[in-house]
């Protein structure tokens, strides 16, 4: 399926001659293929042009050709953008719109003055298109998805006293990797015990104890598509606090999954989850929004939070993700990622959430 | 050692009233400390603000205020450009330097529209001061240097026939992480037998198989420095080919390490090793510049390739990194990162460089 002709409905709509994408995760999508690096410029009347060095000129024949596009070869004697301006001139370009959000201020300086047309910013144009996944997009998902939880498993059946918050992220992250994730979908956070309490906490040499909960949120990559989960569970022995906490995260949970249907708000998504904490009476201590988007980057827009009134949308991808953190005392955060589907979502996370005592080793 | 002093005189001799950074490799840069979010504002009578949510507030306070910072705390009910624009009326700041190689457009539009004065771009400066580094900064990628070594070293000890590519690298990058690295200082390149002739090859199912060459080039990060280096060696036997060949590359990066002296041209270094693989016949297999800066970011400035006449700097860490591709057949590259220090540079890898035929496994 290629993506030429919604992207070239963006260059009509905006009465403008092209658009010109260099943007990793952009390149991505209108390309529909990883690792390709180079220029992609589209035109109003559903054509494309993509360039590239030598380095990847055949790869990007084969797999571009097929979906439409032109693919020409810039020699390494030859500045990207002079090659991408005797394009613009060739098709008598003269509005031509660009990446606000990726080029930099000096990037943006040079391309205009070399360039020399009148460049209009594309504001957000494609992150939009991007928020509602194709089924193909969805399968990456899972892909990375299904790796992240075979990773955590192998992971949970090691796990022994003494081993430290960093080694179990590294092996994580190695089993992510053999498993084939292209990398970490973001800095993976791996924590035990009091450090749980902290949503962000970097793994550090914290040794892991009986008594401790192990909290792993964390995520695969596969052909750029992002997963995201978080699992939180007891090593040795729980206290009867820590599984009402936990049990208290997990109704959370469920009752955002049942607000995340399409036609709703996002903000319903993230109401629903804080009234159920501050009902058990944890309210102070959930303390970040319920969740984010997520696709070829692992925070996208919208998210669920108090004042996204956003509407959820068929083909959003959600983290439904609340928490309770107790600071010195130990924090429960459990994350699913869902698709919304008209009146229930796909959850896309299938590794188990029962409250789990993992025994001592 | 406060870098508030160096950051101050940017701000007077440009006439302006003060510095904003935001930038991740900045604030490390300008802090002395990873891991911390927020906005550094730097103003020209050696005084600076870290303003940080609270998360980080307990760090900043620790590991700023020693060094002269004044940390200030943003609740989370206050935007981030809100705050620094409260800051900057309070010292009456109409002019203001800001990152114009870190702010995209539209980040640039936002902060200007709500702080409403002028903003001048750093143009540069800031990369401009890092390009030398001091001692504490040399000790920095020398531990980075020294895990990525001890990585590799077990790696080669575990290599087998069968092994893939894929494997190898999530090996080395696992054992960088237990070493205590940060993150892969980029996307390892981990190759084997006719992959080795791809300079940017990406690591696939492809396996291992005696007379193969294995090519790594990979780094690790501490405290955010970085280590870049590259090994080939032979696995199970190899022609006199391969070894005539190595022994080209080696001597290629001896003559380059001779020109790294302090007052030659980055271009030397290049030519130095271009002359000696051209004189070998070799010369059309040699595709890339030979070399570029290392620090906060991979690749910095300046770099050692033909047409670069800046000065070499005592402080610049510049990689050696003379390669032969032979497409379809193998290739060899050899990378140490060479610390410009008067007449001889240090070199700051120690891996051993013989030409090496592993035993089959």
């Amino acid at each position: 399926m290629s993506r030429i002709p919604a992207l070239s409905g963006i260059v009509r709509e905006t009465g403008t001659e092209a658009m010109l994408l260099t943007g990793e995760v952009d390149l991505i999508y209108a390309l529909g293929a990883t690792a390709l690096e180079g220029q992609c410029i589209i035109f109003p009347d559903d054509t494309a042009i993509f360039v590239t060095d030598g380095r990847y000129i055949e790869v990007a024949v084969q797999l571009l050709e097929p979906q439409g596009f032109t693919v020409r070869e810039r020699s390494a004697s030859v500045g990207a953008i002079s090659f991408t301006k005797q394009i613009l001139t060739e098709r008598h370009v003269r509005k031509l719109l660009y990446e606000d959000d990726v080029l930099t201020v000096q990037d943006f300086a040079r391309w205009r003055k070399l360039l020399g047309i009148q460049m209009i910013p594309l504001s957000g144009r494609i992150a939009k298109l991007r928020r509602c996944k194709s089924e193909s997009e969805v399968a990456g998902m899972v892909r990375a998805q299904r790796i992240a939880e075979a990773a955590l498993e192998r992971l949970l059946s090691e796990l022994h006293t003494g081993m430290t918050e960093r080694e179990a992220a590294a092996r994580l992250n190695y089993y992510m990797a053999l498993g084939g994730s292209e990398k970490p979908s973001f800095d993976t956070i791996l924590l035990f015990g009091e450090n749980t309490s902290k949503p962000h906490g970097v793994p550090s040499d914290r040794a892991l104890r009986p008594g401790d909960f192990v909290l792993a949120d964390f995520g695969a990559v596969c052909e750029g598509y992002h997963s995201d989960m978080t699992r939180t569970v007891a090593y040795g022995n729980a206290t009867d606090e820590m599984k009402t906490v936990y049990e208290t995260v997990l109704s959370a949970q469920n009752a955002a999954m049942k607000a995340a249907v399409a036609g709703n708000l996002c903000c319903d998504m993230h109401k629903a989850a804080a009234d159920v904490i501050a009902a058990a009476g944890f309210g102070e201590y959930f303390t970040h929004a319920l969740g984010h988007s997520v696709g070829l980057e692992i925070h996208e827009m919208p998210v669920a939070a108090l004042r996204c009134e956003e509407l959820l949308q068929n083909g959003i991808v959600m983290t439904d993700e609340p928490g309770i953190y107790m600071p010195g005392k130990f924090g429960v955060r459990i994350e699913d990622m869902l698709l919304i589907d008209g009146e229930t979502p796909r959850d896309l996370t299938e590794f188990p959430k029962t409250f789990t005592v993992l025994p001592e080793q």
